[in-house]
């Protein structure tokens, strides 16, 4: 524990994806949580199935 | 905010998921919430990634 | 099938529920899925559980 | 790895989720995930807010 | 109800799923919940999708 | 977009959660993310509704 779900377009590096591990678990050590404690899981999704403010991303964008 | 995880079977079409997108949001719009607050995420899960009564989807269907 | 899950804000009334269960449903007939098959469920974040922009909307509200 | 989110209605005994917890943890085991590694996270959510064929859970049952 | 949502690695075999899907409904049943109530659904994550300890899955593998 | 959820054991102070919502903001700003876009939902979980290694936390803690 705990449990990190990131929801976010898909088209992120896994170089991005790295950074984005490090980051948020940098962010949890600092409030006393062990970094092996930690599990984040990222969902790349794709545009045409994110809505957002009526429309899909994939017809906004 | 809000945000709405929708899981559901693949195989449905952008036009369908825009039509979910805009009837979702149109809900929320009649409760006050402001379109550009909503954001809808669709996850597309396989039949045989979906259990229901004990067996997948995909042996049932 | 399907599940949508709505993460929002604490404080809606049961009445309010009950229009969102009853609009998203409405939706998902509209392209075909029987309302029997649809579950809803709704998840109240209270303002400090919920960050945007950097800050907890319980700041900035 | 992996995680279980679990969604049902609030009522459940600590004796219950116990159960949950070690019926799903023996399921992994048979298929080959060692037990440390899985995490169980269990949602009660009150009736009021789970929604089914259109109609509140409360309303219904 | 209950939904239960199942995030691990993807590389499962749809022949693990089914494992899966089984004990976790054998395990529900036990507690009183029938059968037809439970839906289960996976989502098979890519090993650079999932963060531990500070990395990605696919570079500690 | 994007949307971040955090599953952790109750008990946590608002002063800690606002600096993990500022800490895994600043962590999606420097891989292009605007502050603004992103959202970020915290889920307190007691520790007797989550299992690890075959036990709710609530008695091996």
């Amino acid at each position: 524990m705990p449990v990190v779900i990131v929801e976010m377009w898909e088209g992120r590096t896994v170089e991005q994806k790295k950074q984005l591990v490090e980051g948020i678990t940098d962010t949890f050590t600092r409030i006393g949580v062990p970094k092996e404690a930690l599990h984040i899981i990222i969902q790349d999704i794709p545009k045409h199935n994110w809505g957002h403010a009526g429309r899909l991303a994939s017809e906004t964008d």
